[in-house]
């Protein structure tokens, strides 16, 4: 497709707000067209994007993006606010190592008013700018735009709590598609549905409303009078008020066609000067214009490459997700007191087969990893085994409810924490590089970090049906992008004992946990080469770290290196050198980890690298250590 | 007063069930003289217990406390239920040393359902145990009990929010008293004024709906007339449906009197068979009964002992959080930029003063660390410098936000961290013993850590004007239960520098930071006069830790030990260590830490000897470690 409009040079703020509405249709086919093939060949979130990209120009025809200040939740629905504001000709680029990012970045961009990645922020962001704001005098916009999904998040209503007493000048975008990154669950998406229901009406009030600025006293008046039947004839047939936001001190409006750019600029002309929060309902389509993305907008939320034309993608090779997914129908199935929960993620962290097969041991609690945790607290105060799948990253939101309401009281829950380690090119808001650190803080909390498939299956076993307090199992995002190891044991139960992995030798020993096991086997390999000869021995359970058998293993070795995919503070290396010491050996222990925990987009393999922790640099920091002795 | 109820053998489920008003009255009017005569010596939690006497007496009189499960939110209201729950003998020992808990705990009795202690955790609990019985198919009854003011929490929308969808028979009792432990803020608390104002309506609604079990068909329509004619001029008259609760799927009944034992009977006997989680809106006054707390429910939330007949208390002596108060009003006189927000706290952390001066650059946030976080974030990239009081347990709830709306875009945010170390008599759910090793995982962040009050207001003056990124200054609850010192130095800016406390020679060498120096200035004279000679070094800057300065002062001396006030993984202690290591030290790092978070009610001193973290226990370790040389 020719852009007639995308690229060129005056596509300036003052252009986008005074572009005809014609030239905005147009704008919205060329950013569709280039949205579409730049995901298909980078892969990223397409059906987010897709959804919003009306919107996105009503908000730039309404906003001077210079000036005003758009803050966008989760931020993997930023694409066409990307390419507006500065960044067409390196959009190629996205998710790519050295790339732009593929969610709002302050780094990247003056017109990325806040860094995003995790649900639910942007309203408390947007508060505090307004605030700031008002502090100064000054008289710019701000505007937040969250999804419907992102509303289910308790961070979003404390902010809206916050926010409705505030008598401060900003709007919220809600944009309603029904959809998290799974079909919303909850009380909130069944009253949105209703309010949808009800369109046409709120329609006809902003129409009046914004004539209002137009007319004296007398014709406000009538106006308003008018409103007030409305609103009696409405009481009639809904029996309710429009909104759940009026009771909480917002002014709501709504629902807009969020494909309807012209309805969409003059509900935001007569909303936008408000001295008062504004909640404006638009409703938008998942993946709106590419037709396998709107009849399948879970599969569409975040792809890897795929074919424009016959919408195929990489489909989904053998991965630690789909490896929990199996293990997880054959425990239950066994064992009938386990109870799997999801926090909107039912398909990422391949629940769907479970959620079908046992569906009443199954919840969904929405994008609520806080009550997520708590209410599995309820589940195994009352004997059940509830398995909490969650991401790493996303985790770091329950982590006092994981202290408060589980550990403290020694549940027995289980925490299958997907994503653990680098995630790659989503970047490092999503990164699962603190759960070992943090899991370390919990009392009675027993941490399992399996290397392969089979070894996660047993971990998850032994989680399930040999622990009786809280536990987690943590394992990375997809496949793995190294070679898989053959059986390390024959027996499940053996998954909590340190394992030789490989080399002989007692010049130094390593202790890897994780998938890095494979990147420490190597850097064993590259030294035998050099004549420096040492072992590597790998270990699952690393909470509490069954000092007795390492000690063991490694008599007689001076120098001991751990390494982990996770940071350094606080991880299985300073514990390990902690323990080695209280047990009195001799030996020194030196940590090999992650330092920068904000590496940005590239592969899982690429971020290993530059973190220092693949084999080339493991390798060297022995070489380093021991020429120093 | 002579108890003609209370502590007798029979006070059985069955005997509080079938009991006359008339003596549950005398039973209430028992309770509130136990709770004064108890809190009044032992201090405790004072407003919130005598506010719910008459609906703690309700609860027991629908519902079998054997049987059914009532979860308190919070905790620090279930003093009557203790009582009541076959505690009245152990009462006299509340919130002493080995005595019984102020707050609910599994451990104490089998009546205490759920562990709590931080805020708005019941529903979500009450959900999860609702769910497991629906799964057993048994049939008791499950109560959550939660204030107004948890209820500005997230996560108890959150819980909501899937209850409301969930179909499960469930109680939550909104206690509405007005208040968190300050006077409630938000959007909800402004709404539910509107609902109290409603009451009479109500009330009718369910003396109604309790006698339509008795009805037939033609009778209850009849009701049910009339009932759509009251709300019909419900509507004219307030322009709402009654409550936000039903638009989030719940079935919401009150307001009711909270202090009407027969009423509340009523209200709960008509609701509790409701196949789907209802809410009944009770209201009570917070300290009623006893005038001094009923006039200033904020200064009797917790108190110490104090005198029944004047209401005098023990004062406010000088104190950590007040040194805090009053250093950040003079930083904030100078610096125009400072803007400080409480998460409800504003009493408890000290900002009392600085919100009446100030009050155009102060934001009470609710009970809602995670937004107060991330609205300070916004806040931040805005250009102000944002002070955060939150106490160092219930920060833990902000976890994420810390990392992802604050540390990832480098923001300056200046988190005073209240509470930090053990806090007496609350017990283990509200030590502050975790913020080292959290914030040790927190990229950019920088952590200072204060040993007296003149230390502390230095501290808090360079976070403030010489940071530039984020900034925590932990300091603990209460006066200093050790001798304070004198000044360490003399240059403001001196406080992120290591310094020679005390001693000399180089036997071994402790490095301490915080409050808990005081211990090691001790260790060090207990140890001199055994013959072993070391030095104590302090410092406020932990992370990151100065480690050119810190080893310059250790050189030569082989036995190194740190002391801190925290848990042992991921902390100081162990950072030190690692740094030792990096920087090719061929000292022993030993980390002397607690190892027990769960430490229980008792005194400050009394927590710290225990953790084995007080003087006599840094000597006697050290003589172990030197003695194995």
């Amino acid at each position: 497709m020719d852009y007639k409009i995308l690229g060129k040079k005056d596509l300036t703020p003052v252009a986008l707000k005074t572009m005809s509405n014609e030239d905005r249709i147009q704008l919205c086919a060329e950013l569709r067209d280039k949205i579409l093939n730049t995901v298909s060949k980078n892969g990223g979130h397409l059906a987010s994007n897709l959804g919003v990209i009306e919107l996105t120009v009503s908000l730039l025809s309404v906003f001077d993006y210079a000036r005003d200040k758009i803050v966008f939740d989760v931020g993997h629905q930023s694409y066409a606010y990307k390419i507006l504001t500065g960044r067409f000709e390196q959009f190629d680029t996205l998710r790519q190592k050295g790339g732009i990012s593929g969610f709002p970045r302050l780094s990247e961009s003056e017109y990325d008013r806040f860094d995003t990645g995790h649900s639910s922020t942007s309203i408390s962001a947007a508060l505090g700018m307004a605030r700031a704001r008002d502090l100064r005098k000054e008289d710019n916009y701000i505007v937040s735009v969250i999804g419907d999904g992102a509303l289910t998040g308790g961070l979003a209503y404390e902010a809206i709590n916050d926010a409705g007493h505030s008598k401060t000048r900003m709007l919220i975008i809600l944009n309603d598609n029904e959809m998290s990154i799974d079909k919303n669950v909850g009380g909130l998406s069944k009253y949105l549905s209703k309010l949808r229901y009800s369109s046409g009406y709120i329609s006809a009030k902003i129409t009046t409303e914004s004539f209002l600025k137009k007319l004296g006293f007398f014709g406000r008046g009538l106006i308003r009078i008018i409103i007030a039947i409305k609103d009696f004839f409405r009481f009639l047939i809904y029996r309710k008020k429009p909104s759940i936001f009026e009771d909480l001190g917002l002014i709501y409006y709504g629902p807009v066609d969020g494909h309807d750019v012209k309805s969409m600029i003059k509900a935001m002309d007569a909303v936008k000067d408000i001295k008062n929060p504004v909640l404006l309902h638009v409703v938008t389509k998942k993946g709106k214009g590419y037709g396998f993305a709107e009849r399948n907008p879970s599969d569409y939320h975040g792809v890897g490459p795929f074919d424009l034309v016959t919408g195929v993608t990489g489909g989904s090779k053998p991965s630690y997700t789909t490896a929990f997914g199996g293990a997880i129908c054959e425990i239950a199935a066994q064992n009938r007191n386990v109870i799997a929960i999801s926090a909107a993620m039912t398909q990422g962290t391949g629940l769907d087969t479970y959620s079908m097969k046992f569906p009443t041991r199954f919840f969904d609690c929405g994008i609520a990893e806080e009550h997520c945790v708590t209410m599995t607290g309820g589940l195994a105060v009352s004997g059940f085994v509830p398995v909490v799948a969650v991401y790493s990253s996303f985790l770091q939101r329950a982590y006092d409810e994981m202290i408060s309401d589980v550990c403290f009281m020694n549940s027995h829950v289980v925490f299958a924490i997907d994503r653990a380690g680098f995630v790659g090119n989503d970047g490092h808001t999503h990164h699962g590089l603190l759960d070992i650190s943090y899991l370390n803080t919990m009392v009675n909390m027993t941490v399992l970090s399996p290397r392969d498939y089979k070894d996660l299956r047993h971990c998850l076993e032994y989680a399930v049906n040999k622990c009786t307090g809280p536990v987690a199992v943590r394992y990375p995002r997809g496949s793995s992008p190294f070679e898989l190891t053959g059986p390390l044991y024959n027996e499940p139960e053996e998954c909590v004992r340190p394992h030789m992995s490989c080399g002989s030798g007692s010049d130094f020993a390593i202790i890897s946990t994780g998938r890095i096991a494979s990147e420490a086997d190597k850097a064993v390999e590259m030294l035998k080469e050099q004549g420096i000869n040492g072992i590597h021995i790998n270990l699952a359970l690393i909470k509490p770290i069954p000092f007795d058998e390492l000690i063991r293993m490694t008599n007689g070795i001076r120098n001991v290196f751990t390494l982990e995919e996770g940071i350094i503070s606080g991880g299985f290396g300073e514990a390990c050198a902690r323990g080695f010491c209280e047990n009195k050996c001799s030996c020194h222990v030196y940590n090999i980890a992650v330092s920068d925990p904000m590496i940005r987009a590239a592969s899982p393999a690429e971020q290993i690298a530059e973190a220092g922790i693949d084999a080339p640099s493991v390798a060297s920091r022995i070489v380093s250590v021991l020429g120093e002795m």
